[in-house]
């Protein structure tokens, strides 16, 4: 299987550090697609992924998947025992939940701060901005830090009792905030402690010492 | 089990189809949220489901889970035959992702322009809105809709060769367009049979006959 990212980025950090968890980087090949030189936006790459987002991931017939949820759902679930995305329909229905949250609430608006509301990918890159809406988006991620600081005052792991592909999204949210430095507010200590706690982690202690 | 919504709403009717196409209609409690008067958007709703969006699905031990992709994951996994969301890690991949796109270039396009360059639910409602990003994501919706027309040129439903909850997702993405009068251009004609089969079916044609 073949992946088409660019290493660093915060959304195909979501998929590299399901595969170190699953212990999969072995069957995966990388190619790099140059977000700086907006590649994914070309027709080349349109043609594997229309939405025009990395990371895709390339299956052995040609087939390609695309969006983090979708491929880490189809990767989980190789091996037959879906650790990070659920074993059960509740855990199931748990973990897309709060994946889903963590995009809606930190992660994409983070994203269209970052496209919208600071120079992003550059002027060649970025041929549209609304720049009030990427402020509103700013703020909405700062809120949704607090939100996601008070669940995790209450429980371990964004999703309940066990590590899951929530907490993965949310470190990618994270990692994207860093990179447009947007700093996690200081009060939100429940939420910076398990950010601590997250980088211990083998996985994402790999991915974040990843150079561009 | 309970679910909260506005009958005649297009995300809750994802949920609504869905329960139909699996015969658990018997097994679940629906109570109003008025999207009218904004109440999905209140302080007592917003403790249900952070990000104050319909349909919320309660379970009997007094858990929430919403959005509609984690609702429809739960549900359609409680038989062990999750005949919408996929039964192999490839079609979960699949549904997943042709989901998501439909979400993300037609359905959550037309909410948008809805919430942001139409009256959309009003001014008491509506206490923000950016027309000019409502106008960019109408157009989205259009070139999305150009987009899975050429998809069901060449199969029979969304995700492949069976019906997913990725056909489920672009119903209401079809019946949010046509709530806010954006009619699929009339050159799409692949995309206008595959909703007319749709139509057909008992679970979409009983949700259309719906009056709010």
């Amino acid at each position: 299987m073949k992946i088409y990212d660019w290493p660093t980025g915060p959304y195909p950090a979501r998929v590299r550090i399901a595969l170190t968890e699953k212990g999969m980087e072995s069957r995966i090949a990388f190619e790099k697609v140059d977000l700086w030189k907006g590649e994914h936006k070309m027709a080349g790459f349109l043609k594997k992924n229309y939405s025009g987002t990395l990371p895709v991931l390339e299956l052995d017939d040609g087939a390609f998947i695309a969006e983090c949820t979708a491929i880490t759902e189809y990767l989980d679930n190789l091996d037959g025992n879906p650790i990070l995305t659920g074993n059960t329909p509740r855990e199931k229905g748990e973990i897309h939940m709060m994946s889903k949250r963590v995009e809606l609430e930190v992660m994409d608006a983070v994203s269209v701060y970052f496209h919208h509301a600071t120079p992003g990918l550059g002027p060649d890159v970025e041929l549209y901005q609304n720049n009030e809406w990427g402020l509103r988006q700013r703020d909405k991620a700062l809120r949704g830090m607090r939100y996601f600081d008070s669940v995790l005052q209450e429980r371990p792991f964004v999703a309940g009792e066990k590590f899951s592909m929530a907490d993965i999204t949310l470190v990618g949210g994270l990692i994207f905030a860093t990179l447009v430095k947007l700093a996690v507010p200081e009060e939100c200590t429940a939420l910076l402690a398990w950010y601590e706690r997250m980088k211990e982690r083998p996985s994402v202690a790999k991915q974040l010492a990843l150079k561009a």
